[in-house]
């Protein structure tokens, strides 16, 4: 069993083994509601990926009977050095103005929260020390990444039933594909996207900063978590941190974005299957995100073009969730309505 | 301006012209919402396809600030004579024992319909009167099929701010698709799929019922509304009245699958522009729906490979037009917010 964990990380040795320490689905609870779904009066298989989600909630919350009653959303924010480069359309003041707008309830991300009925939380990162221009030098030192998994780690509350994982921060689809290339390898062009709306000018100065991050920095061979320290961004680490502590606490996980899903990758990268109790719930528009999760083997749920963050295309999911575990819970079986069943 | 109804057609021409008599969407209540969705706290256009939604509702609603208050899902169900011919899964039976199990709220419909906050009406057509196989003449006459579409037409509910429509119909797939091949051509191949899970000695009869009925009633010259009287069924008609209806009041509509979509059809080939009011929800795993949105040049919003039928697709995407409209009405304005936008 996966011991009880503090989720302050002291080395990246600590993280590594937490990393590494990760509990299976469970298989019992799986049955047990695949059972069910073919009693029920619909033809078999009828009700397609619906299906599919219950089984995966039910396995990754270890309940034959999943429930939605406590969905929760954590928003991190960071600034980063790179911005200075001019690869985002914004400048960075707006990172601390759009925190400033989710907690007034004016973003995207309070509307679609309230429509999901679920919690909203956001958590800014140190937003006056932005990470360094990774160009010239690790993004963050151990200590600043490990404090940043660490927070993301310790703001997921055990008993949660699903956790929406998102983010803000102007130019962080620089650092986003720089990993992503680290990780994965690939050019600078098959990650690097036009973000809030780069023109071609901007899009060139990111291509560029990014190659010379991973000249700088991406050894093929260097371990993910150094990677994530050298080329990541505080929110990313903190999304790290995040889908860690969900995991160990048997939570399932909605992925958002491009920058969401590349904070997480690591936990794959260290070990296969790391990600199996998290869903990419909309690929976003914003180029490499699709490559990203072909990469990671996942097929993302919605696909409506959105590029915004801000968990907006993790939290769009979550009715379709509750939908089908309303189907798995409230339908009639064949026996209980007097339906005649195919011979 | 488009005259009073009463819903009731005495005759093919009188429901003719009502088909030819369609109000345009109001591209007024478009501009306005446009101009709306360009000042929110998002970079334009990150929101993606939820914006196209907003004005599409804006369009048909005929308000630059639609709403969503009033969500109605109309199920219409019948048999059909031609499920003799061994076409389906299950037995006739289950059509009236489905509609009990909608009544006692035990289906798939009832569930999704409480999670999308949504009024379920079922409406059985002559259950206890199948129409005629129309391998040997026309499923109904022209007074049978006046009166499916009268009833279609009549259950709709003026002040509706969105309509669901769906069906319910042991066999009906067959009726469908060979209403399909005859209005857009192609062969019973394309359009005949395994519906209810049909074994492959029953996909060849189904397949031979609809080459049959094609040759007996598929004249490409015919009348849209004449081959939906002798090769479709009561709850195809009902929809056409229905989406008709939906048209003349200003109400946008959502369809469900396949057969959802064939019985809607008729209405685009009357006149090109007829179901611009219409999206198709979800995107059936039934063999013949992608080719049929695709003959309509109708996007599909969700792809979760169900094919339950009972409208069950349609209201699965209401949370995503809630959470759209969410958005678009309660988002803060950059000058709210005193977020800096992009210079």
């Amino acid at each position: 069993m996966t011991e009880i964990r503090t989720g302050t990380f002291e080395s990246l040795e600590d993280l590594r083994d937490a990393c590494d320490d990760l509990p299976d689905g469970n298989e019992q609870a799986v049955s047990a509601a695949a059972a069910r779904q073919d009693r029920l009066t619909k033809p078999p298989g009828s009700l397609g990926r619906l299906e599919d989600m219950v089984l995966w909630l039910a396995r990754w919350q270890g309940r034959a009977d999943p429930a939605l009653d406590r969905v929760e959303i954590l928003v991190f924010a960071g600034n980063h050095g790179v911005a200075a480069r001019g690869v985002s359309a914004y400048p960075p003041s707006v990172t601390a103005q759009m925190v400033a707008n989710f907690e007034a309830g004016g973003a995207a991300i309070n509307q679609l929260a309230r429509n999901a009925d679920a919690h909203l939380r956001v958590i800014p990162l140190a937003l006056d020390r932005p990470t360094a221009d990774f160009t010239v030098g690790p993004a963050m030192d151990e200590a600043e990444f490990l404090e940043a998994v660490s927070v993301g780690y310790g703001a997921v509350a055990p008993g949660t039933d699903l956790l929406c994982l998102g983010e803000m921060g102007i130019g962080n689809t620089t650092p986003a594909a720089a990993l992503a290339a680290a990780l994965f390898g690939g050019a600078a062009s098959h990650w690097a996207g036009r973000g809030t709306g780069l023109d071609d000018e901007g899009l060139k100065r990111k291509r560029a900063a990014i190659e010379e991050g991973i000249a700088r920095h991406g050894d093929p061979k260097a371990d993910p978590l150094d990677l994530a320290c050298d080329l990541g961004g505080r929110e990313l680490a903190a999304i790290l941190g995040a889908v860690l502590a969900a995991r160990h606490h048997a939570i399932p996980v909605l992925l958002d974005g491009f920058v969401c899903t590349a904070g997480a990758a690591p936990l794959e990268c260290l070990r296969d299957g790391g990600l199996d109790h998290a869903t990419i719930a909309h690929v976003s528009a914003e180029t490499g995100h699709r490559g990203l999760a072909d990469a990671l083997g996942m097929q993302p749920v919605l696909n409506f073009g959105m590029r915004l963050g801000e968990a907006s295309g993790a939290v769009l999911a979550v009715p379709i969730y509750r939908a089908a575990l309303a189907c798995h819970a409230g339908m009639a079986t064949f026996d209980e309505a007097g339906v005649d069943n195919r011979d």
